[in-house]
């Protein structure tokens, strides 16, 4: 029976992979990689080694687990290194608890490798920090979406009282967070920002209110993070890396 | 003027530093590094490479971050690379944000990368997930200590209806902030764990409940992360650094 390593690839940068996860990456006879993977990362891999996508789609999440699962059991069979290849943190709405549990209850040997998570990197690439001396000393970092494609059932009255809020896979319901946030009494002034394909080439960060928001004035792209927070406002102090993307685009 | 890169350096396994670190290690004139920086880290340094130790006592922060940030300025006239590493992330609590701020309105260059922040990685270690479908579906993340030493002035209520709660410098504190979890209405059964020396051949775990930490019954020693959560539970399905460490002890 081989070894599987559940490995956090980080938010999309490649330099942002760890050697922990570079390692596993360079000798694995399998990599199962997700949506999201940036293909510079997948190019570490040694020749010969079988690349499998299992990126899952919307709506599709529990049927795809099992199967990926399934998939993880079978390749470890006849494998000695399998390495299942996860955007950002395995342990940060990753699923990669459900895939360890999977792992002990078969007997198979497995090593978790953390990742940068994009929840505090793609804020801090747009210039944000998600705590600072003064401005926040607490962030939370929420699923925007049910696990079954829902709208999620959020303690919104809780997330008021956190300095910084991170809302993961909540594009698509923005107005509706943005909304429910204002009900139970976060200020509509208060400044949110959106960063698509953060860390990469092409980010892109969109600045607003919570008001903005909730009348449905923001347009942005998936994938992309959500961040509420009076730390938007230290953007222009602080902003590096549009910067100098700048210089390279020029 | 030289460039200043503001560098995560994960929390402890030295394998967990990101390739972008490494990068900026092993170019770097001078290094300002922190206490709790893996000393393997160092070690990446080129030859000639100046290190300079600036951690911080507890108390002293604010007129030691003065005093940082003008050494990054001193440094960065005379040299072409300094990197300022931090322990874990530098924008979770590593003030990396003030030095950002500082370095811009100087008109000195700077980059920031971040690190494997040990909020998520050292209970990841330990076999917890912060996030797990159908346990938890938003994790809080919150400082232990006031920026003076005193008492931090957070809102309970609100960490009450977040799934998970960590806290980071919170080990002296344990014991009044689980009385003031139970107050606010955390039930005093919440399963916890304390972790010492995160992600290191030392790490150390205690398990134990709300209410247990609350009557003082509980010893830790710092470094360690306090976490609160049903996600506690998960850990006997999930633990496998402390089953690949006891291999290695025996």
């Amino acid at each position: 029976m081989g070894k599987v390593y559940i490995v956090g690839a980080g938010p999309g940068d490649p330099e942002l992979l760890t050697l922990k996860a570079l390692k596993a990456i360079k000798k694995a006879d399998v990599i199962l990689y997700d949506r999201l993977i940036n293909p510079e990362i997948l190019l570490h891999a040694k020749p010969g080694c079988e690349l499998v996508y299992v990126g899952k789609e919307d709506g599709k999440h529990i049927l795809e687990q099992d199967k990926i699962n399934f998939l993880l059991y079978e390749f470890a069979k006849s494998n000695e290194i399998v390495v299942r290849l996860k955007g950002g943190d395995p342990f940060v709405f990753g699923r990669g608890g459900e895939e360890a549990i999977f792992l002990k209850e078969k007997g198979i040997p497995f090593e978790i490798v953390p990742g940068i998570t994009s929840a505090i990197s793609v804020p801090l690439y747009a210039g944000v920090p998600v705590t600072h001396r003064g401005v926040a000393s607490s962030f939370v970092v929420v699923t925007g979406h049910g696990s079954k494609g829902q709208f999620p059932d959020i303690n919104w009255k809780s997330l008021v009282g956190i300095d910084t809020v991170i809302f993961l896979m909540g594009i698509a319901n923005r107005q509706k967070i943005a909304e429910n946030l204002i009900k139970a009494g976060k200020s509509p002034e208060t400044p949110v920002i959106f960063i698509e394909k953060g860390t990469t080439k092409e980010q892109k960060e969109i600045e607003s209110t919570l008001e903005e928001v909730a009348q449905g004035k923001v347009k942005v792209h998936p994938p992309a993070i959500f961040l509420v927070g009076e730390v938007v406002r230290l953007r222009g102090k602080i902003n590096w890396f549009e910067e100098a993307l700048g210089e390279v685009r020029v």
